[in-house]
């Protein structure tokens, strides 16, 4: 089956993420040193595959990308060809424009599309499979919660900005006795906050699948003052919510004179533990892309390859409408179908969260 | 005069900042080496010389801390000994509380105090030299803006940490073709904004020194783009400030039904952007409190060490009542009363600006 | 049997290596919070133990350390009790101790002794065991060559450090057209060779498990300048040999009038790969103990706190004489029995040997 | 003068070093937008003068290279184009070849040559000066020997990288209480060792400036000791020497029965130190090539930045035969005639050292 394969396509979608430059400079030099494949770069993700907009890859045009954050095919955050907004007679419209890319794939002879994503952007390529394309996804997402993996690419360098982050906002807390919150990526899964915050020492981390109470946070910062260490490290993902609806955050920033304090979840928490907790600055900072950017970590890089060169393994072998995988620390692959819309979030008994709380980590329970 | 010198009190005022713990260190370390006197740490600024409260530092107790950021002597904000909260009949009231740390002195025997601070923390230093009290102070401002000195300590640091973000958003810019704005501090003065531009590749810089206009920007974008380059990344000074007061980003904030989006000058420019540039997505990172912390950059450390042998020199020179400062790159000393009070700012006609300028940067003018 | 368990002693032998002081930190912490174990730390290692010099460990000795590089607890490289060197009579002899040690263990009442340390030191561990003393072991070595785990703590922050000098050399390398040589730790297994040569994008890699010639490395570089490519990198274990016992490399060197070039592995391969190439320069560098210092890595910080949690499971369940192991990702244990001299050793057929060979890295075969 | 100008050319000469991309940028944006010069960049220094091998350098070609090591024009150690090795009649001959370089400039049109290099690529500049050709030198070198400028690019960035260096080894120090030496670069004068000795905390700096003695130096370990610091950190500058003659080192370094010991000065002490020093180990690390590679700092982009807009102004006022340069931190010039030659070395009676001697710092005197 695998002999018929002659030309291979990569896209780049979702936000861009450490370890991109890598999977594209692997897929490109394992598929032509290997298997003699062709290999072109569609940019901007799928609206490069539905405009036929492409740039050919050989060993030279990805060299030097290995430790590069962002992707050197650029990448774009909406654009579902099977929901595509195009114009029509001078009126936006959003239709199924995939037979195009077909069609476009076709025309240029590729036979199998490569595709770097998240779920989104992985659902796509799941729709694309259904109509017959042969499609390898890889598993790429900063905040590690695509499931059938053990490790998403990105997830390992985005730890190490948020733990610098810590470290950096620690000598702060210690110095001015202050409650020092940081808000990190996680909409859906709390694996950056748990991470980062046992390796960066955070005395509460906050996640999505542990709804907290803001008694509990402060009964924490109080029993911290007590032992004499009056200044508290607090990281919290994006998605955390507070138990029963945010109820009392949510009543405390609506009853605050000072909308500029709004924000996100970290502004929130700074403004409701402030309204709480009297003899302690409290100062809230939101990494934001800071997550995505910059140099890619070595650990991040080898994983790319390795996600890389299994891809064109698993185009070899044609066993398309898959994922190449991490499992039990080895390489394998999975079916897109399975993998599709099932986000992978922490277990609140898992060995991380026992690890955490034994150093008195407070999930705010 | 020197010799009448026995002891020495050091104290840390305002936002920490690296370098603070690198300058205790030097202070300690030379004032019992070179001329035998005895030091003390007064804790959490002022406040402590208040209290009376201060620990012993000797070549033990400054050992390991010349990397660290923060300060091991503690740091706070707004304590103004001359304007001090008290409670005084179960009422909280303002009063000049100084003769009480002059009394502490006295009583434990402190005959120099050092000061490490900015524009805040050495205008008290300059009123307790009024009152007779032999102080010196060290310039500490991660903003750069004290005057009568070419450079502060940590403001190296705080550089580094901001073209470390540069460096990180140029790839999301990239990838995605983005407007990334990085808010960064300097209220009065737009030296880090000014540093890191320049050495993190920006392509607008934003300060307080030059009043921008929207229709500038907006224009700096738009030639970008028809060169190719439809991504830009803006550097803007918490204290940048709009032509004539503001008038069209604050109307532009005003006009929009998203109160989230609010904040300081990078939320509203981005706000603004996002009205005028239809084609580009536009994201606001604000580096807060990051740019205090963590490691103190090598440059920061000699300074700093620098800086504190220099204000034990001039304890035993017995000239009080100044602060230690390096003029063309050349440790020596500046009167208290010339420092205090006046801001340090951007030269628009210096090298520097003319430097930026020539590279391409916009200023917004 | 784990309710007998009142107090724990902990040492740290052999090189130093990142994540010791998080996994102090973590045995400490959660020994007092989670069973309410009394917990000691001998210092030097088992030399230590044999003087019964120990200090008691609680919060807050272990605060502030989960970053640091080296151990508080202090290390040395060859202190076997069971073949110990002790003056008698005036003379230097070599004699079984370990009864001096487990009589100090009892007499301080501790109960279980946690060995951080790699094959060497839990050698001795296990030796402990058999003599029916309560021994858990938790696996630290640079080189991630113990057998029964999937990583050690340490490797993961060694790796960053040399894929960060790779990044330096390559810079020098292209500016000059250079042919650099790295050589790194792995005296018996070539783990960080292999992980950070793919990550650090080196050309050549050469291992212990893989013996080189000096005639492929020269065809490899050759081939590199014949595709305009004129400057490569090498990444060589301490441990790398020549096929048939390094003839040609040792014969060149033996030649050679310059005895200032002789030393490790990496100036040997300078020297013989010189003779062989006219033209171009060749350096090599040696890391040596860089890699291990500094700031531990977010990764290890986390393994080692999952290291150091785990070891007071297995004491709470009495399951001594193990070691604690990372199997499939998964927290587990070892028996030390089957862990001690059996180096573990990159499979030449592996799927990352495969990687590396198909992103075009040769192995000198 | 200045309006005959039209296209101008620059070359990298010497070892390469963190920022001459930053000056090749800079020049090249300047030249373009402050008065519309062409400009050509030779590659591999004096050797693409000789054999006109240029590119044509624009916006777009010195894009993204900010803050990459090295040199996109390449480098060459050896190229003195007055003394060039050229084959005639089938042998190798030295021969002065300027009048080649001369009449290559001339035939493409190139009016002024923007050289950076140290000393020796600089002293070829100023012959060429000599012979009527307009040149700009800009002052390169890691080891700040050059006179008549305060810093020259790249040394903070080498500086960076030795504390890095630096804080590593303390940990491994400190952990076995052993002596490290850390051999750095400095042939003729040791600013590096000097500042990153004070910024790393060592404990002794031996510098070309202040011959050593053996018996200092040990006195310092001792006296270390005895006050409960077990362990060591010293710098050495490549070029350090002891007093009279290297007697009492050289001696036991030829009594040696190792020759792997041999190498560097830094080799060579820790022989001599282990041969007078018996309950300590002790640990040579020697830097090499890694001071001049990776990323430049933000100090030197700047600083490069400024160099290279500056060196346009020269060109613009037809100042030719000169250098840019930085005294008492403004940018300015100096002749090259002036430059040439003068090794700048640290004052032994300067400031920075009466700073490191405050801190403990022994210079083996």
């Amino acid at each position: 089956m695998n002999n018929k394969v002659k030309k291979i396509g990569i896209l780049t979608g979702g936000g861009d993420c450490p370890g991109l430059n890598a999977v594209i400079r692997a897929v490109t030099k394992a598929a032509i040193a290997n298997y003699g494949y062709e290999v072109i770069g569609y940019k901007f993700g799928y609206r490069g595959l539905y405009n036929n907009d492409f740039i050919k890859l050989d060993a030279r045009s990805v060299s030097g990308i290995l430790h590069k954050g962002g992707t050197i095919l650029y990448s774009s955050n909406k654009d579902n060809l099977f929901d595509y907004q195009v114009e029509e007679n001078g009126q936006c419209v959003k239709k199924d424009v995939s037979d195009v890319a077909v069609e476009n794939m076709k025309k240029e002879g590729v036979d199998v599309l490569v595709v770097l994503g998240g779920d989104g952007t992985l659902t796509s390529a799941r729709d694309f499979a259904r109509k017959g394309v042969n499609v390898i996804g890889v598993p790429k997402t900063i905040d590690n919660d695509l499931s059938k993996t053990d490790v998403t690419f990105g997830f390992n360098s985005a730890v190490d900005v948020v733990v610098d982050a810590l470290d950096k906002l620690h000598t702060t807390a210690e110095s001015h006795h202050r409650i020092m919150i940081l808000e990190v990526m996680g909409r859906n899964a709390g694996w950056i906050a748990l991470h980062a915050g046992i390796a960066g020492s955070a005395d509460v981390i906050l996640i999505p699948e542990i709804p907290f109470s803001l008694d509990a946070i402060v009964a924490k910062m109080n029993e911290r003052s007590q032992r004499g260490l009056p200044f508290s490290i607090i990281v919290v993902s994006e998605g955390a919510m507070e138990k029963g609806g945010e109820l009392t955050v949510q009543k405390i920033v609506n009853d605050s004179p000072d909308p500029v304090r709004l924000g996100g979840i970290g502004n929130k928490l700074a403004l409701a533990l402030e309204a709480r907790i009297s003899d302690h600055e409290i100062r809230n900072t939101v990494l934001g892309h800071l997550q995505r950017g910059g140099i890619t970590s070595a650990y991040d890089r080898l994983l790319s390859t390795r996600y890389g060169v299994a891809a064109v393994e698993l185009i070899a072998q044609g066993k398309f409408g898959s994922m190449v995988a991490l499992q039990d620390g080895k390489m394998t692959d999975a079916s897109l179908e399975a993998v599709i819309g099932k986000n992978k979030q922490v277990d609140v008994d898992s060995e991380l969260i026992h690890v955490a709380k034994s150093l008195g980590v407070s999930f705010g329970e």
